[in-house]
């Protein structure tokens, strides 16, 4: 497996795949890989020839006051874990290069895309996120791009200014990995306590709750919101950030489901941020 | 010559073109073409074996109550031009392919390089600039693209933002092209009157006044603002919009000259709004 730290180095290697034939897969993280990110490398190998993964903790995402500082880092780990799986091209590219003295641009997507859900609590966050992503997609050249859909807002964002920005780089958004508890997998997760981790549980059993309701003819977003909004204050330590049904696709708010919907939620334990989604019918594709 | 209409053509003929080991050069217009714009395609041909000219007369960087319904427009006449100037391609999108239903991305430069000169009196003009080259680059995925540098201030963003976000294409500006009487070329000259053509000679007298005095060592900016507003003022139909004078890389204001600068300057003639410059010395390059 090949580290490349120059910020050359990807798109050289990219062409060199293309002109033997060969489709390329990248995988955008910030690191700290845990089986979410791996399955993301799986899906991206059954796209592709060659798996880059790019490590990359983008300080242009985080808000002042959020958690860049903390944000956990283990190269060592990482790297084991891509050579492990099979990643062809570890990209891990300096702040300083990505972002160098005058650097002055954003990739902004406007309208409901991120005006609300994590959006509305994170100003900047998707402009970060979205200009972070095209500078990756223009410095690697894939083919095609994988991201988890638990960062269904962010999977959107960048599903839209990829199409706007007439890239060619197709977007697949994979399934959410969860612990065998239902947790869904997360680099944050290790910010949380003992009893906090316990409690957490409260995300998934409220998003199946709502999958129930949903199942048994509710389409009334306020009777769903209700009750996984019910099952998360059960949750002495839970905070709720918000608990939304958003269109699917243009995560404009809904008040009675008759497209396919999200249901996306943020709660903090402690400090912790942590969020969760389904779709709405569940079986459906982000 | 080929005539692309389909959003989708320009790539797949610039990676053939590729395959074949040739270099792809574009030159985006919004179409009315002059000798200014012939003499990119020349230029663009030196740094290239093929060259593609976009015609595409782009509403997002018109603002409201600008020229965007009159701005001329002679498509046969524009074919023949570049067909008898050797261009491989012309490449004249729909505004319905180019910003289909739900488009909601821009690509935003701040700072300094958009606040001033006609950033000030034309909000979102250069946000609009920006996103159609960002979208003409992906389309047409060129090595090289060709600017004038009479839009010197579009050449600027155009070259911050290709670098912020790491667009694999290597930026070219190109002297101004001027009429016998020193005129700048432009599509908009059409607008005159024959009186406010007359005096439109104004700029470029304005322009050298500002020359010879920084030759006779004059750095004080103030002083050659006054000189050059003075000889515009001189033509009575002459509303000046400014006379500035900024750094050539950031297009800050500038009190004294130390490094190259960039005298620009806008005026109205009637409702015909008119831009031209020089670089102080004005035997550097943008």
């Amino acid at each position: 497996m090949q580290i490349l730290r120059r910020i050359d180095e990807p798109r050289a290697l990219a062409r060199t795949c293309k002109s033997r034939g060969e489709r390329v897969a990248l995988v955008p993280t910030m690191g700290y890989l845990h089986e979410g990110h791996l399955s993301l490398v799986r899906i991206a190998r059954q796209h592709a020839d060659r798996v880059v993964v790019s490590l990359f903790v983008n300080p242009t995402q985080f808000g002042p006051g959020e958690d860049l500082d903390r944000y956990p880092r283990d190269f060592e780990r990482d790297r084991a874990l891509c050579e492990e799986a099979g990643v062809d091209a570890l990209f891990v590219p300096e702040a300083a290069d990505m972002y160098p003295q005058g650097f002055s641009t954003s990739v902004d997507v406007h309208g409901t895309l991120t005006k609300g859900l994590c959006g509305a609590s994170r100003p900047g966050h998707f402009a970060g996120v979205a200009t972070v992503v095209a500078k990756l997609f223009n410095l690697c050249e894939p083919d095609v791009a994988v991201f988890g859909q638990k960062d269904a807002q962010q999977a959107a964002v960048i599903r839209r200014f990829t199409e706007d920005l007439n890239l060619a780089v197709e977007i697949v958004v994979a399934p959410i990995v969860r612990e065998a508890d239902g947790l869904a997998m997360s680099s944050r997760n290790v910010y949380l306590t003992q009893d906090e981790r316990a409690q957490a549980i409260v995300l998934k059993k409220s998003l199946g709750a709502a999958v129930a309701l949903f199942d048994r003819g509710e389409r009334n977003t306020a009777a769903i919101i209700n009750e996984a909004e019910d099952i998360v204050a059960s949750a002495p330590l839970a905070r709720i950030s918000y608990v939304e049904i958003v269109d699917a696709r243009t995560l404009a708010p809904v008040d009675v489901i008759e497209r396919p919907a999200l249901l996306a939620l943020a709660v903090y334990f402690g400090k912790t941020r942590l969020i969760d989604n389904t779709l709405l019918p569940p079986t459906g594709v982000l």
